[in-house]
């Protein structure tokens, strides 16, 4: 379908380039070799994505950013309503006596929890939480709700700001407060529970992957990472490119530890009260941070198609005397594009040059750019430059939105297929301590190790590396061959579990 | 197309509904001659939309309710897009020292607004409040982005929870948080911003008439009644079945206000350094409470087609021996109707008998029942239930999508219309204080009058009549004949303006 060749306006788009300054938007960011913290803070500003807030720990999510943000919404809410379950919304502010029902869950969450203690000037009898997290609340209403085995199951999503006040803090990735959705689940048995606990870990699995195009880990939890108040928590984990893990997104079956704090309890068909089994699931805005951390590179963004907001950018180039033509065309195409239901735009500013234009959406991880030109389109041409592999193709003009369409295709699949790289790559194997803490610090990534199921062995592992047991996953990838005779890397006992530690954010 | 007769199944369905009593059914509900208030209550809670919640003043928007919002959300959503509008998300905290920068406006909110004042066990240095609105962090954060007018206009709207603590609340129309969108626009100039109020004005009315099906009075508060910090505030007001108001949204012209109080300028073409011109819109989940007590009556909510999460409710029908024959066809037509893309269910539970269900669905508001029996089938036809007139007909089975979809477009046609006619029935003219005071005791309703413009005039009718001044309409209905040398319906003096009037949500 295309010449893979430089595109036939390429003389005139280089000295554009030069001449617009390419070299200063690119110096801007710092490179990802010499500081990557740096280079997120970099990129995720000019790509407009977010500010600070005068707030502590809170960021503005800017339309670019939210943006990405309603495009996550929309995969995570079409999915669960294809499994059943419906959108409902509850309280923001919990009183304080409800978070002493659940004791791990009160001891995990107090720390972090503002308090509205006044409300115009009058003391509240009551305090009153800012949620980090609706369980208790949610809880409560379901002892109103369910009565009789016919309730069950009760399959309700929220989408919600939460509160955390969490001392060290970072766009997106942890902020003061952020935005998520959290499932919360009833069931009338723990097996039903469990399947619900794992269907979501799949929708999930099945949305990172699939549109944001993020490979990630699957397993469980151990007790000292688990989600407060949960039996046990089940989790996703995506490696950013310096080799450090993000949990995307976290399931957690909750057995009837809040069912019990809040007396929810049915009557089963055997004519028995029961409490309940919930679940509760939740991804947030540090997706965002991901995309970006796993995705992006020295000249900014790359966003994967299904995600991003303007899929491609129609550029028109050419003097003055092409000027109409050029651009009667470039609508035409641009027509062409959105009948075909892609996130097409155009930027036909004359107060930039297409060589500024082309680094702008560069940086902005448009994943295609269009090049419009009048010698091109002389011979029945026009020039598509990708963003994931930088890659200029010489396409036929005729035809195009279906080029373009499997074009952006084989972009996903393609983004998928290097971060699987990347990920396989930087996944290692030890049998020591020792060991784990040299491939933390020369290589960078996951470290799968065997483990003897004692919290001491974890926290040594922390203290040592400041790695932390990121999962215990369901399966080993098959380069890494585990010996079936391994043994905890700190205490040499036999080892019950493997677990994959990384430094996280 | 359809023979408006009764169903052929009618004796069958009429037991039915005997014997799965209807009447209880009918019964929980309050008529609305009896209490307007407390119908209203027991529709929100019997149709499930809501439930309270154990925080002063606060409710939880369950599923059926939720999804209504959603609908909101989706229709406006898509019209602020259109207009160029994008979403973006600011902090739900605001320190104390932000509400000082606008004199008016902290007047007007500082007596609702809930205090943070401690997060975990430490002390804030400066309080901070939940958003009441956003003008105040989102005028700080423009400050930061606008510098020149090649920066403006800056289109912007937000969808968020937002917290008043007001002394009476009412499920969906005024409760302690709330949800909502609020629109926030700088602008170079006076003419540009006022323009956008307009536009915003007109994208609500545009959805309330129709889509919501309600029609509206649209027009300019007066000074007492707008938005503190505002120039100038517009509104949509809706008139309930009790002949109250409603404000179904506005829109406020900011002038430099908030600018000012926020340093918001750019340098503009002429090299001058001037403060934008401000607007902000809103629309909340009061709408919800709207199309409860627009359209509702008797048996329970009617929902406009374009906004029911269900738009058609197939209930088969008839003995065990048809039982397989006649499912099989209603999922079929359950198919069709889909495929036509109408949001269409089927209740085909064992446990409840049709009349049950007939009953179940009318008062949940179902616009159209679509009825599967044996005998209308062997005969080719199927029965349509409507929502609105309570009229039964009797359809051709082969080509019922397409009977449907033109079924459902009359319907919502249908629903302005009887609320238009009801709006216009209970529109009146006064003269006099007595004359409007009369009108409200034996009529009910909205009342036009003269104004002379004084705040006193204004607040004498409050004292006498709980009638609030609503607003200053853009356009008088024809059929209210106000003589060109109308008086203040207080003072006498020459009238100034024409004013709505009427008791208020």
């Amino acid at each position: 379908m295309a010449e893979t060749t430089e595109g036939r306006e390429a003389p005139m788009r280089e000295a554009a380039q030069k001449e617009a300054g390419q070299k200063e938007a690119v110096q801007e960011i710092t490179p990802q070799s010499e500081d990557f913290s740096r280079w997120y803070l970099d990129v995720i500003r000019k790509a407009d994505l977010m500010d600070y807030a005068p707030v502590r720990g809170c960021i503005v999510f800017k339309p670019d950013g939210y943006e990405l943000w309603e495009r996550c919404q929309a995969g995570l809410d079409r999915r669960f309503k294809e499994t059943g379950h419906r959108n409902a919304y509850f309280p923001t502010l919990i009183p304080a006596s409800f978070f002493e029902k659940e004791k791990e869950h009160v001891e995990g969450f107090n720390p972090e929890l503002p308090w509205v203690t006044h409300v115009g000037g009058e003391k509240l009898e009551e305090p009153l939480a800012l949620r980090p997290t609706s369980e208790t609340i949610i809880g409560y209403m379901y002892s109103q709700w369910i009565h009789s085995y016919r309730d069950l199951p009760v399959l309700i999503n929220q989408w919600a700001n939460v509160f955390r006040w969490e001392k060290r803090t970072q766009p997106f990735l942890r902020t003061s407060e952020f935005l998520w959705q959290e499932g919360h689940t009833a069931h009338a048995t723990e097996e039903e529970a469990r399947a619900e606990v794992m269907r979501m870990l799949d929708v999930y699995t099945d949305f990172v992957e699939n549109d944001l195009a993020i490979p990630v880990y699957r397993g469980r939890k151990t007790p000292s990472e688990k989600f407060a108040g949960a039996v046990e928590t089940f989790s996703i984990e995506a490696m950013m490119k310096d080799g450090k893990a993000v949990q995307a997104a976290t399931s957690h079956y909750l057995g009837t530890n809040f069912a019990a704090g809040f007396n929810i309890r049915f009557l089963d068909r055997d004519n028995q009260l029961k409490l309940v089994h919930t679940t509760s699931w939740g991804a947030s805005t540090r997706l965002l941070g991901c995309i970006v951390m796993v995705h992006g590179d020295d000249r900014g963004l790359v966003l994967p198609p299904l995600i991003a907001p303007t899929q491609v950018i129609l550029i028109p180039i050419g003097g003055p005397k092409d000027r109409e033509m050029v651009l009667a065309e470039s609508r035409q195409i641009l027509a062409e594009l959105q009948a075909a239901g892609v996130r097409a735009r155009m930027d036909d500013r004359e107060e930039y040059r297409p060589g500024w234009k082309f680094n702008e959406y560069e940086m902005r991880g448009v994943p295609l750019r269009l090049e419009v030109g009048p010698r091109d389109l002389a011979s029945g041409h026009v020039v598509l430059a990708r963003r994931d592999t930088l890659e200029k193709l010489t396409v036929a003009r005729a035809g195009v939105a279906a080029t373009v369409t499997n074009l952006l295709g084989e972009i996903q699949k393609n983004m998928y297929r290097k971060a699987l790289a990347f990920q396989k790559e930087h996944s290692f194997a030890a049998d020591t301590l020792a060991e784990l803490a040299e491939i933390l610090e020369q290589k960078t990534g996951f470290v799968l190790a065997g483990w003897c199921g004692k919290a001491e062995c974890e926290a040594r592992v922390k203290e040592e590396t400041k790695a932390t047991a990121r999962n215990i996953p369901f399966e080993v990838p098959d380069h890494l061959h585990l010996s079936p005779s391994r043994r905890c890397l700190v205490c040499g006992e036999p080892a019950v579990y493997s677990v994959w530690f990384a430094r996280a954010y």
